[in-house]
């Protein structure tokens, strides 16, 4: 795969060997990932909210009420940030200086637009629940018009982006290493519990497939 | 514990029953965390940034290297957002409409200022290593002249605040309740795995009770 362009905004200044600008990276990334920080400015005041997300080709998409702030902002295409980080682990090194976090990361810049033809948002809607819960669109009830209608579906180009890892166990000073005080890795993972039915679950219904087989990091089907 | 003022900025506009203004509930969210999303801008465009952080009295700290460019942009006392999220389950409703994310988040605004008192920093540092991992301060080498000079830290005061949650489970339309689909919950968490020790550990180090005991959300100690 190609290579995102490294610019005055994505580019890397310090730890600039954890940086990559391959498309490959960063998907694979995007991909692991399902809860993004979208920052955007009101009035030149900087606003960060998390949102679920997921990814389709070379586009990003959120979604959410079509009343929430931070989407009718957003879609007036302002420029927008958005920050995935996964959180891998602690790193403990034998000093506080080189103690750190192993993570992998991803910037993306750039300006959002609302989907309006609703087939369009459709898809897109089922492509987020089958990225998260394999199978279960299906299981569910059409969308109503109303509904749809009452959702904004926001999409942005991948286009100016970076991604950041680390990863393997702390790298002391030299003379460090001598110290007696443990050092190494401390992973650290996101899981899922068994799942909790709905108290008024009808009877009969088994447990899907999609829960027990739950991989937060669940890749994307091939598309 | 007394409240803060819903502003322009922190007051919530939907689902405000998900909403709290106490201070309570804010700091109880911040101490489960250790890592946020700060908003700023430079040249009028967004970044967000992912970063470790903790809370000691009324003020959130981070870090890092004194050449970051996130650090050395907020040091210049510009408005700051900063968001914690934590995810708490899926919300499986019986339509992709009440489908949703149990989560816990606060989100802050405000501007930040660097410590400029060594020992102020050093004590900083110390409660947040003493937040991560109890006990290990007193382990470590102390920290040398060059590294705290190679460290900003940053303060900001906890004023314009806001929290936000959700919990249980899905609320559905009252008709759906008749369908024949699993609905409930699926709870999520950060665990942590054994601890990696470092390939160069020195023989005879045991593993210490802080990554044994090891909480993500572990509460820093009264204070």
């Amino acid at each position: 795969m190609d290579n995102f362009q490294p610019t005055t905004r994505n580019r890397v200044k310090r730890l600039h060997q954890r940086a990559h600008y391959d498309r490959e990276t960063i998907y694979r990334i995007l991909d692991a990932g399902f809860v993004c920080h979208v920052g955007y400015t009101i009035d030149d005041h900087p606003y960060v909210t998390a949102t679920s997300y997921w990814r389709c080709d070379d586009q990003i998409y959120w979604h959410g009420s079509s009343a929430s702030r931070m989407l009718r902002r957003i879609k007036q295409k302002v420029p927008v940030c958005i920050n995935v980080s996964l959180i891998d682990g602690l790193v403990l090194a034998r000093s506080g200086m080189h103690s750190s976090i192993n993570y992998r990361s991803v910037m993306l810049f750039g300006k959002a637009a609302a989907l309006n033809d609703d087939q369009e948002k459709l898809q897109a809607l089922e492509a987020f629940s089958e990225r998260i819960t394999p199978g279960r669109w299906r299981e569910l009830r059409p969308v109503k018009a109303q509904e749809l209608k009452a959702t904004t579906v926001l999409s942005m180009a991948i286009e100016e982006a970076v991604a950041k890892e680390r990863n393997g166990p702390p790298n002391d000073d030299e003379e460090d290493y001598e110290l007696d005080v443990w050092a190494g890795e401390l992973p650290l993972r996101l899981v899922a519990d068994p799942p909790v039915s709905d108290p008024r679950l009808k009877p009969g219904i088994a447990t899907p497939s999609y829960l027990t087989d739950f991989d937060p990091e669940g890749q994307p089907k091939d598309r």
